[in-house]
């Protein structure tokens, strides 16, 4: 490994330890940038064998996503148009995976919104909160993945046998500490709070009917506060060492859908694998 | 008493237990029926001073509502439009109130949606989860009551020294117990469950706010199972002893407002005063 460096190193065991679940098939939605498109990177990283459909709402300009799809194999990385926002564009590419791929293992929702300048601010008290931000935050954050994990179901029925090392599949979705509400101790953000404590309650329903029916399991991922376009303008009051890396995020983030149990349905773990309260 | 009998002799008994919190200016909002309609009939009861402000969407069609008003002395109750999917009626029913009564000492936020025929039913499968659902029980249950608060507070922030024997304001929230993400063993009903679920955050991240800046509390109360429009489709499979008639229910809601501490801010109580995880 000339020229690797510690990083590398690091990253090299990580992928080892990962190699048996290396197999499958696993759908990142939302992995343009941030977290979603180190998901990728990471789970193309870990063997030869997986593959991975990345979605984003505008394919043809997500330049990471179409570097990563010609640096690998043909087949390894698909590229499709999904806008959680519009439900057709889901069920197309439900579709589109059914007749390529037939199953699906791993389904990481990771799209998120908190602020967007002019149409949406995390607000900081009741009297800058607006129904728009409230409805945008929920439609995004909470009903999107839902809609995703509605159509993709059939495809995680079917998956989960492969070799994952696994057993059965699962749904991972990115949550977020601020959503929990037993541990909201500073107020504010009502529109992503609310959002993404909605998801948690849709997870962890789904997640009881999943149970009894499917060989799927659901959980939650809080990814700590990492640095990405989604928490740049957030980052002042954040000490240093608690401001993560996608890399490190994401590395922590997989080694938990690793060891995931099929006992864990409905759980809700921080990266470092502790439970967050409801 | 004459001709009263054991349910009149049981109210006579709970009024003047309540006596002592029957002054001031409460708000009902969502009052034209069901437990919103009977909270406006005890608070009238318990004592001939304090004024009800009763908000619904159509004010000219709640003859029950008209009834009260009529029975009631000149100015006792207020019966203002108000549509939660609508702001400005919201901002004219705060401006109203602000002209007529100045502060208000408690708001009970009593609408819900769970059921309308042909646009909104309670999920029994993820497969059969809507959009437009989601997006319907968010705006009504959770959306709403808050954008209330939101006008409100600043007639809040007056009341509480009024004679109403509890020394703040009060914010009372109707959710529900399917809203606990911890205590979510069934399953289903995610439109309704979801947007309950994020009123429980809401309401929490506003009592943080309120807690320390202003003299205002806020709770989250689950009635049972009442008998009443909202619940009467799913009452086949509620045992006899756990379908409660409003009165009862209301009953020992107003028994949680009136017994309620500085320190229960944020807290979610169901109708036995018992809290419930979230």
């Amino acid at each position: 490994m000339r020229g690797g460096g510690a990083a590398m190193a690091r990253l090299a065991v990580a992928a080892r330890a990962f190699s048996s679940a290396g197999g499958g098939v696993a759908m990142v939605q939302g992995a343009s940038r941030g977290i979603g498109l180190e998901f990728v990177r990471q789970l193309l990283r870990r063997s030869d064998q997986g593959r991975v459909v990345a979605t984003c709402r505008a394919p043809g300009s997500a330049a990471e996503l179409q570097k990563l799809k010609e640096e690998h194999a043909p087949g390894r990385v698909t590229v499709l148009p999904l806008d959680v926002t519009d439900e057709t564009t889901i069920e197309a590419a439900a579709a589109s995976i059914q007749e390529t791929h037939g199953s699906l293992d791993l389904l990481i929702n990771s799209t998120g919104i908190l602020s967007i300048p002019n149409v949406i601010q995390p607000e900081t008290t009741l009297s800058k909160v607006q129904k728009s931000s409230l409805l945008l935050a929920y439609e995004v954050n909470a009903v999107g993945p839902i809609l995703v994990i509605k159509h993709m179901w059939p495809l995680l029925k079917i998956g989960g046998r492969s070799d994952t090392g696994r057993g059965f599949s699962l749904v991972a979705n990115m949550s977020a500490r601020v959503s929990s509400i037993g541990d909201n101790g500073l107020g504010g953000w009502h529109s992503y709070r609310a959002s993404k404590t909605a998801l948690n309650q849709l997870t962890k329903t789904v997640s009881v009917e999943f149970g009894r029916k499917d060989n799927i399991t659901c959980i939650l991922l809080h990814p700590g506060t990492v640095d990405s376009d989604l928490s740049r303008p957030f980052q002042r009051n954040v000490p240093k060492d608690k401001l993560f890396t996608r890399e490190f995020s994401v590395q922590k983030l997989l080694s938990i859908i690793d060891s995931v149990k099929k006992s864990d349905n409905g759980k809700f773990f921080a990266w470092d694998g502790q439970e967050i309260p409801w």
